[in-house]
């Protein structure tokens, strides 16, 4: 279960960093879905390593390769594999952390679950994984346009101190692609831009908050109970690197209103119903109601950084660690993309949920 | 799967609350466990409505009763299944609400995606269900104590804009029991409460944030990706009513903070590993460290007030609506045991995980 | 996991034999069908004791009692959740077994797993169990009739050396309740239910072969590779108790057949492709090719024998143990709507699977 | 899940037969297991084509890599995933099936399923995805042989209607292996090969029975009710290609014999339980019994013969088809390690389960 996101539609990732190679396996996509690798590595390429300034020069090209699922350019229903070979490889840059912690990293923890990592760069913890979810994400998001005329973006809404103001109902992703760090308020981004290379050449990090979005949902995705549909949501918001925390809606400010501020008011216009704001965030009781879905997910700043700072050892002995190598000082632009793939997983498997179920009248 | 959280300790649940029984089906709990219903009606109790002046005077006494699963006081293995039957129906409170949807509310998007709905009270989307979880929470809790040295406990850090300074690896339970808010600083407690009088009496509502600890874990629960201990409790806690948002260690307010300011030191002490600061809240790479587990969970303020609200009915026509029966003007006194039960099911299961895979070195 | 049956149509199962009561959650039934009580009691006689004069004459009604789930009269796409109490409790007759393990029965095994076992009866072992199975296949068969013209049902084939010759193409539900062994040849029953009786007379117990049939299934249903619908089949017949063997279509006589034999010619008429023979018994590749899915189901002689027979006892001593009580001399006859139940449970989840995923084209 | 199988230890699938490559991701293997391609290969050289002159001429090398999941020879607790290319592609021996059903195949039922597919070889359905499953059961031996002392092995036991009669007690793998047949009794092995030999020449095709055994299983494995140990064999063994059946212990056979004849007694010798004979297969309730685990799977004859079959097109028009291209005249010999790795899978599943939930007293 660990490595498998998602019930209907689900994935299935394996790979390290410093392995042979990432990749995910989709089983439940539906089949006649046309595909091919240019689908995915657009999606690839906003979270590559390299490919602006202000993220981790390392530069790999994480091509993908479409290994099976597909015939003649379209899906036949049967698992699809996607592989992306490692390259760049520089274990002797990771060699301290053979025996050393990096502090805020998974080093610690994996090795007292284990008994063993592999420990040239993070392995499985590595951001890298994510690639897989990347992948995987882009098939979720072709099947929701197509199938459903559902779209899913998300844009930096927050870097550190840094806020901007958007419209979520009508943010577009051009506007999110216009600059490197992917914030769609022009003036802004360039404010964010500034911090992150400052903060780089400071040997520091920052972190920040995504806001995501999904618009076009008919009413009825979602579950009772356990399986709501920001349940998923926050589970899978959580369980990228680096995250640790996620509203949906009105979110933690929602607190602070009375209900009958918070409440949204619900009207109806020539035989559609719709609510007068969007407090909820486009979910009520776990299932959405037409209205835009909008979400932050909140990063903490990469932990990585290029500093000494106290840790331990393997044999439990005090000791200190510099980050060395070639990091992100800020995971948000690149993170971007993967709000992106989690959001349109969450949302496939929810589309065939409910047509499984709940389409008898 | 919607009705089934967990995977090897997992729990179903089941119930409307104007149906004939609410309860849950646990499956995999451990045999030779001590359990009767005396281990689970004391947190019945804490959840149930008509504890105090400040909740709901709806008056039931969910009582409890385990109908399989144990043996002569003991677990034996097999599924346990406990019920409390629904009583105290006042359906004509909820009249109105057959033809028309309650804001913020489920029952429109329950209506839209089934076709029908059990308009008498929220049905299975009323708080009601939530006695299933917490009758599970129950046993799992008393699992984590006497197998796993594990104490799970949570409480009510703020209301609307009240909020307390409570130190988490302090904070006892007995505190948290010693006022009807559930807030273990006296002095904020006593002006939470006038603050939910006065809101009930003026017809509206609050809402608020709990905090959530657990103490005593071992390092090693939690899996890589997508099973993090912080990704199943963020979907853990957006799947209790009226939920908005988790976060988890520095949460939002960690991403103010630079990679410096926020990782967190380790130091080793007489053999044994600690950090100097707990921004991660118990967790690195989605595994237990050994500290103590923290996050916090935001509550909208309570969708059923007594005043008019715009909305419409069942046939697309615009109305308006009044809150009648006997509602909550704040939830967190009682979701307070629920963010406990939702703890402890998650770290229960994260327990038996690690067993199965994980202890051979 | 193990009490757990399904994935989009699935059914939880809890209780002991001399527990409070054995149920059934049944979660991911659409919504909008029609149920109650009466669809699911007539299932629940056709298995219930004492309902002839060759089953036990443990005299149990069995009455069962929906409590969540519907909602005047129709499902509501919640856990629908169903109820028997238990009663006759005569734990005296089986106060030998505290101490003795019963050969060919799950006592030694129960007991060294988890370390404690309900010892009153098989406990979670007990054929009782099937109860629930029985409650949630009725609401299966119900589902399978309504919505997609499916009909399910079984007959007694063989009652040790005695065999049934029938048509399973034209075989109908009202030959099958014809007598008390459920076997549709009239002259065949006869000879049967002679035996049984001679057999319990004798202190002995035989076993037999059931055959299922269901009729009417489309072509797509079932999925390619482990989920095959004969996989998923064999798996739900050998979760029966005391079942020793699953085949379907030619199943092991088809092992004596050439290729050109076995293979089912396919042939067109009037646009509708059909075999003109049905060796693959209505699947091939796991999926449904809308031809009788057909296939057999062995039971073993009833473990439990009015005979001295050698056994040990919980000190590991040597000991004999003679069986007690009012059993079954041939379960086969109460067994017939078990078999269908679990047909009509893997049936409706695929039907659910197949709608989720593979109707677009 | 069509492509999952198992939950603890569990494996998911990929691939087509004309496809890129085919290959395997294993979730939930422990740490710390010695693993590299050595101890994969020697078990796809046991399934491949072209391996003896009684299977299919392909010459496909099948050479195995692992591409994560493993550090220095050893597992490290992440995902194991294991890739085969594809080669030897003669698509234009299928062209004729792009139009054609071939009879008892999956053509037909694929294609009416899904609207498409890979028409070139079975796709998803041909047996070449077994190479997943058999690289899965060689992790799953490995692990069940080096941690719990468990030995998994299968031979032939029939072809067609030339049967062998042998010990399952005492058979050993070398006896196995020590022909081209894998049926340890060599007088009749050679009649098998004779036979097979005779039906290639004449255009046709045999079937036959193997029997799986597992040797040194502790008592306690399995659970009760849906997921017993022979329930998850028989859907284990069901989901291969061509099976048609499954029986445990006694089986068919076990129901001519009373209850008197079928029980085995129990016997304690030295403070340990074993019974004098074993009709129950190993497996008592579910779980098992500390006696040899046995088992058989009927196969039914290759569907491609190369003779004229009647069949029908992809325009419901009666044609003819006579197969072509390089195939099995019996498929036996190179299931025997199929059934071993799903005979693997399934105990290594439940070893992990066994040790995550009853190991307390």
């Amino acid at each position: 279960m660990p490595n498998t996101f998602g019930h209907l539609f689900r994935i299935t990732t394996f790979g390290e960093s410093h392995g042979g190679a990432v990749g995910v396996v989709i089983d439940g996509c539906p089949p006649m879905l046309d595909l091919d690798e240019t689908d995915i590595q657009p999606e690839l390429d906003r979270r590559r390593p390299g490919q602006s300034k202000i993220v981790t020069p390392r530069n790999e090209a994480d091509r993908v390769t479409i290994l099976s699922g597909t015939f003649e350019g379209r899906t036949i229903g049967t698992p699809i594999h996607m592989l992306v070979h490692n390259e760049d490889h520089r274990p002797e840059a990771y060699s301290e952390m053979k025996t050393k912690f990096r502090p805020s990293h998974a080093d610690y923890t994996y090795q007292k679950k284990f008994g063993i990592r592999n420990w040239q760069g993070g392995g499985r913890s590595s951001a890298r994984e994510t690639i897989a979810r990347v992948a995987g994400g882009a098939v979720a998001k072709k099947l929701l346009k197509q199938r459903f005329g559902v779209e899913v973006l998300s844009y930096v809404k927050q870097v550190q101190k840094i806020t901007a103001n958007i419209d979520h109902e009508k943010v577009k992703m051009r506007d999110v692609e216009s600059n490197i760090v992917r914030c769609p308020e022009k003036v802004i981004a360039e404010k964010m831009i500034r911090l992150i290379e400052r903060t780089r050449k400071a040997g520091n990090t920052v972190g920040g908050i995504i806001e995501g979005v999904a618009r076009g949902l008919p009413v009825g995705w979602g579950e009772p109970v356990f399986d709501r549909l920001e349940a998923d949501l926050a589970k899978a918001m959580l369980s990228l690197p680096a995250s640790k925390g996620f509203e949906v809606g009105s979110g933690f400010q929602g607190t602070l209103l009375t209900g009958q501020e918070h409440n949204d008011p619900m009207r109806a216009r020539r035989g559609k119903v719709r609510t007068t704001q969007n407090n909820s965030g486009g979910v009520q009781g776990g299932i959405s109601n037409g209205e835009t879905l909008h979400f932050r997910v909140a990063f903490k700043p990469v932990a990585t950084i290029m500093r000494e700072q106290e840790t331990v050892d393997e044999n439990h002995k005090n000791t200190t660690l510099r980050g060395r190598g070639r990091h992100d000082p800020c995971v948000l632009p690149r993170a971007v993309p993967m709000v992106e793939a989690m959001t349109a997983l969450v949302l496939a498997d929810h589309a065939l949920r409910h047509r499984a179920q709940n389409q008898w009248k």
